[in-house]
């Protein structure tokens, strides 16, 4: 569109994280027109409580709506990703891209051929830290950032077993595609989306497929280790062709603790941000005076960052532009990585990108 | 040898690391008889300090020994290492094994054919924590151990610059060779040396090249930027033919905090310990009487190290029979693993050791 009314905003899967984003857009300056779902209870308890009409076909909400908002299971994705950008919307995808490369490649072909454009949500590039670090490189403060260390390490935290995240053919993968696909997108974020060389890693299983499963919290409800087939931590080295790096740790389960740490390694200076807390520090030298270390703690504020996300789509929405970052190009880059890592474990070696 | 009096030790290579042995030396229940190097100024301060002759010839030493501890620079390993073993001595090498794997390849040539064995200085290995750690895997206390992350970080502290360490003939390199192979060394001890698979990884230089080099302490005396044409950070990925991985970050300088951590991650338990601080945590689970985690901090002695590892040598030497670890195939795989992380940086590329 482009127009100065509010855009009609749609949301197509009305789980949890599509109850998540209506809650938010009702505070956006956008127009909640309707909903999406496939199960009946899903679309009472939205209509009920939005106001709005919940559609069991897509296309009647289409055909009300400029654009949408997609959070249903992966697999689904490029189903209502596809058809949405075809009926000429824009689309606001949730990450992962896809369930599987090919299908996250079949959308990106959608979104070249439609009028409507694709967002891929990564909400944490919106936090407060990671904002204030890409500032920071902009003004050149960290030299050339060449190495990121990247972690998304939970002790204990498999989503219910038995919901969608932990079934292969619906999610396409287990912490990698599910939290894994953030700390990889972080991180290919503060290098800026460099060209991919190789891709080395493994991806275990050791802990949702266990009877002895020892958890304090789960995400949801736990049905056992039946309705678990999915890997619950991945290992993997990034290596672009520009010669940066990545070292990635990803957990939903693993005998170590929680860390959700994040390092940017420049020549000039380095950062560490916690992704949880949000604590922020930067690293630097000087020899100005005397030699010495400078270590600078940033306060930042809590934001929430789907909200600042779903701005960020209704402004291009409005302005019938797609925005400049969180692309679909960038987000088929960190698919490639997370397939990457799944063939690179299956078959013991290292995968070349570069030739690919 | 093989006798009840005490063996008749000598040293090779009378700087610092010659010296803090030749100390430790002392309280052994073995004779110091003398040493052996080539500038005049440290066999004097030798003789002077322990009252025994240093010798700038190594056979005469070798005539009056049973054993020598070699400390020598890297690139001259080879040389006193060879000839002590085939003059029939005991050999207590410091690491790393040579300044090249092909240099490392000749000793081992020459420990086999000889009479006398090599025994490689990992010390670290004798920390209080690393042999709790140890005895926890011989109870089976962590199941499968399948993951390592393994630091050896400094955020500021290249040797003295204008020292052999930062001099790649003969160092062979620079913190990957120098501190490098201690994380490498006690992640491969920790996994009980696999069969290695993969390595890809890549060195930096960065910081030690430079005139704006800021820095707080050297270890030694700094001449400037041109002593150095070494590396000064490393960051691996260590694939193992059983599946087990490593994730290794190395550096003499980087931006960011030290980190001298390991975390070593079990399928039952895992365990964390801080090589500086000795700080050693257990990290387990549970279902007994409800589902918890358990965290088991355990109070550690701080033990000299080199001593530990001399009386191994010591004790070895007396019965004539090399020790069971630190044995110099283990000392080749991890000159194999540090050779193959020089390789993967200069080609880009992941090194293959299986079929090597």
């Amino acid at each position: 569109m482009s127009s100065n009314r509010p855009p009609r905003l749609g949301i197509v899967g009305l789980g949890n994280i599509g109850h998540h984003h209506a809650t938010r857009l009702v505070e956006q300056d956008a127009d909640l027109v309707g909903g999406v779902d496939i199960a009946e209870p899903a679309r009472e308890r939205f209509e009920a409580e939005f106001g709005v009409t919940a559609y069991d076909d897509a296309t009647d909400l289409y055909d009300v709506a400029d654009a949408v908002i997609v959070t249903t299971p992966n697999r689904f994705h490029e189903e209502y990703a596809v058809s949405a950008l075809d009926a000429g919307l824009d689309v606001l995808l949730e990450k992962p891209l896809a369930h599987s490369l090919e299908s996250a490649e079949r959308i990106v072909a959608a979104a070249k051929e439609s009028e409507g454009f694709c967002m891929v949500g990564f909400n944490n590039r919106f936090s407060n830290p990671v904002e204030i670090i890409k500032h920071a490189q902009r003004e050149d403060r960290f030299g050339d950032v060449n190495h990121i260390e990247a972690n998304y390490v939970r002790r204990r935290g498999v989503p219910g077993r038995g919901s969608w995240f932990t079934n292969k053919e619906v999610a396409g993968g287990g912490s990698l595609i599910d939290i894994g696909v953030h700390a990889i997108d972080l991180a290919l974020y503060f290098l800026d989306f460099p060209e991919l060389a190789e891709v080395t890693g493994t991806t275990r299983s050791q802990f949702g497929g266990r009877d002895d499963y020892a958890f304090v919290e789960m995400w949801g409800n736990d049905t056992g280790p039946e309705g678990f087939n999915v890997d619950d931590s991945a290992s993997a080295f990034i290596r672009c062709a520009n010669g940066t790096t990545i070292s990635l740790e990803v957990a939903w389960a693993a005998n170590r603790p929680t860390n959700d740490e994040f390092f940017i390694r420049g020549t000039e200076a380095g950062a560490h941000f916690d992704r949880a807390s949000q604590d922020l520090t930067f690293y630097g030298t000087g020899t100005g005076g005397a030699n010495h270390l400078t270590d600078t703690d940033i306060d930042t504020r809590t934001t929430d960052t789907h909200q600042a996300e779903q701005a960020m789509f209704v402004d291009a929405v409005r302005a019938g532009e797609a925005p400049g970052r969180n692309t679909i190009d960038e987000g088929l880059a960190v698919q490639r990585v997370i397939d990457a890592i799944y063939r690179s474990s299956e078959s013991g070696n290292a995968v070349r990108l570069t030739d690919e």
